[in-house]
């Protein structure tokens, strides 16, 4: 513990300066003119994991942005973990609402300030520096392998693909993934569950041309009130998604269950307050906690059609279009989730316009258990860590190939994450507070020895 | 009618030449980085009148864009005719769409291809082309005033505001515009109604900031799902707008009016076809025609918010905004429709948003009588120059500034327009055919004589 806290007090500058370096390159996975930054990002881990301590560290091709893999086997008879990560960011937008450079980093108020500060760059380095910390310090108790993919913001298509002809290369006993949050600073927390995901786009085509409002308005289906209507119908005035079928296979969560998450510390004023909303909205019959953690979701994520500059244009625009996706719960399939949006959605329309759906991507939903020896492990690195006790929670977000691990490769994933509520992620102005970092670095190792001794017994 | 003819075929070229020199200008009246170019094209303006036998013509300061006001008083005790016009243009977004340059205008299948090449600077140009046929042949029977203004397209703010203190300046016997279309190429009709504007920005905010659709997803107000909602409440299923009070002053059309409508050509099988659409739409218990002829509309003319660029991004905005204009009918107040559109908007939201709504601009609807010595007049130079006796129609289309002439200098206006459905107005690829600018300038120098004959009796 004291040799742990040492070690990165010694290191802590480098620490940040070498992942201000991944931080520069914006590796933006959803736009095809950062190709070349997705290269240039694994190189940068590739690098960065054997300098580390790496016996082998490699940029390994896939049908889309390439996997960094590295290892390094002190004993093949040894326990292995399996560290997954990614180094893809989500686009910037809206660019004007940053108060500095996405990818810029700087620290300021005690918070790293960059796109990927937290998801999942400054999350997913702290594997490499704690890796580092155990490797010259004498005190790596097993095996470790590195996965560091480039899709994640995307739906790791090709990491998924690969995984098809690196079984045996990957194997493992866990994956240890750094890609969620804890509750609050002071209430640590171990993500047990994360949502699935089916992220479709929509597009509503009426007539050939943009038309003349004044000629055409009242004569003919406009696409922007179409697809605001069909929209609109999406969910009923109880928050239920009207879609048929999208509740059969919702796992339903035990009163028991639902008792011990409502124990989670959550104080709505404060959240309310934090968002500066009036209220909260969501499905009648569950609180907040439980709208995010175990119940799907329908959000439109973009729309546009039409005129959207400065000032008035009387038009109708020939077609308009939204992003939707969905969040899921175990059970729910997203491919069946898909097919019975696209058949609900096209019902909807009226005879004056197409309707065409496209299925971005998807994921399965996942619960993780806690009578494991990786659950314990967490649990008891992070309360002697942080002094306190871990909340086991169910978290919102999706990491759709957490599920795909289980399913491929037999493996169950355990997730320690040290993001905050006001990281922004996905949003302008991420961030990262530096403590959170250097605990998570601190916090790792401790992972390690108690995993090994775990698997040992 | 041969002298006429001879002069526009000697001086077809340059007659063209001469308006693509104002087509060249890109004089967008909303977007405000054309201020110089709005200049530009009422300079160009007025070299063109004064080259053509003006006596007088200057560029005349407004709260905004220039009023461009000329004029040639032949004798005081002859009537006076007051051309009125715009030089402003639409925006050409989506620019992607256009298959030549906006402003680079080239003729094309007997067309001209331009941003304004006819609205309304194609059509408001024949104006000044047919006063140089007069003026050089000696056959201009009365006096012609010229005000064309630069912000039709944004709702003519500022010469509304310029009239109050140059009444006298403006004083005619009837105001001629050219800023309408024909039924047909070979429908040709004089335009005796046109609808009323109310145009509304909406704004819908929820979080304080973007968030990620994961985490938060399911338990706050999306503002992107609210709007949807809101805009899709707007009009019901029997294509009814549910403002409360909406309807109250609009003023119904006689059943003899209908009949006598409805005998206008009108097919609608290949007005779909045209459109490419599989059925109309719009409000129960009226035709097409009357549809955009006597009926108001609620159409959105844009929509945006959230993540639009490529890919998926999982994100709920903080806000999302809406373009939306309300088509009016003759005895509806568009500040009362604002109003009543406001109150009703911001009742439909949920406690979890807050509603902004902006009013951009309005204006009334027009109903000309046709017993008058203008109408009789275009009436019978269409007849005669056309070969075919004109259909008298109500346009969907607005030019609010048509009333407040009524209602601030008490002149009726004449809609003597050339303008084809086809020519894609407020579209990308606007065109005007060749033919069509000639056959205007032919036409204007026989409403004249039959204006200023009529005014003698």
């Amino acid at each position: 513990m004291e040799q742990i806290k040492k070690y990165v007090a010694d290191n802590q500058a480098r620490f940040l300066e070498e992942l201000f370096g991944l931080l520069r390159i914006p590796s933006i996975s959803s736009e095809s003119a950062h190709k070349p930054d997705m290269i240039r990002a694994a190189e940068y881990w590739r690098d960065a994991v054997l300098k580390a301590g790496a016996d082998r560290a490699e940029i390994m091709p896939t049908d889309g942005n390439p996997v960094m893999y590295a290892e390094k086997i002190i004993d093949p008879k040894l326990p292995t973990i399996l560290v997954y990560g990614h180094y893809d960011v989500m686009p910037v937008d809206p660019i004007d609402e940053w108060r500095t450079k996405p990818f810029e980093p700087v620290i300021k108020d005690g918070k790293i300030w960059a796109r990927g500060a937290d998801d999942d760059k400054g999350q997913a380095f702290m594997h490499a520096k704690a890796f580092e910390l155990m490797v010259k310090t004498g005190t790596l108790p097993c095996n470790v392998k590195f996965m560091v993919e480039g899709e994640e913001e995307i739906g790791s298509g090709s990491l998924t693909k690969w995984l098809d002809t690196h079984k045996e290369l990957v194997k493992a006993d866990v994956i240890l993934v750094s890609d969620t949050g804890m509750l609050a600073e002071d209430v640590p927390s171990v993500t047990i569950g994360l949502r699935g995901l089916c992220y479709v786009e929509v597009e509503v085509t009426g007539p050939n041309r943009d038309l003349h409002s004044g000629l055409y308005g009242g004569a003919v289906a406009n696409p922007i009130n179409v697809l605001a209507k069909m929209i609109g119908q999406l969910i009923d005035e109880q928050g239920h998604i009207t879609i048929p079928g999208f509740y059969d296979d919702v796992q339903e969560v035990s009163k028991a269950d639902r008792d011990a998450m409502a124990k989670a510390p959550f104080n709505l004023d404060e959240y309310k307050k934090a968002l500066d909303i009036a209220e909260v909205q969501g499905e009648a019959g569950y609180t907040t906690m439980e709208r995010t953690g175990i119940r799907p979701t329908c959000d439109v994520n973009g729309i546009w059609g039409g005129y959207t500059g400065e000032g008035a244009k009387t038009v109708i625009p020939s077609k308009a279009t939204a992003k939707i996706s969905m969040r899921l719960v175990p059970n729910q399939d997203y491919h069946k989730i898909g097919q019975l949006f696209e058949k609900y959605f096209k019902s909807l329309a009226p005879k004056g316009v197409k309707v065409k759906v496209t299925m971005h991507h998807g994921g399965t939903g996942y619960v993780a258990p806690t009578d494991t020896v990786a659950y314990k492990a967490a649990h008891r690195a992070v309360a002697e860590m942080l002094g306190k006790e871990p909340v086991p929670f169910r978290s919102g977000g999706s990491i759709p190939i957490i599920s795909t691990f289980e399913e491929k490769l037999g493996i169950k994933s355990i997730l320690l994450g040290f993001g905050l509520e006001s990281d922004a992620i996905h949003s302008p102005n991420e961030n990262y507070p530096v403590e959170q970092y250097l605990r998570g670095i601190r916090t790792i190792p401790l992972f390690y020895r108690y995993f090994a001794e775990g698997m040992k017994k």
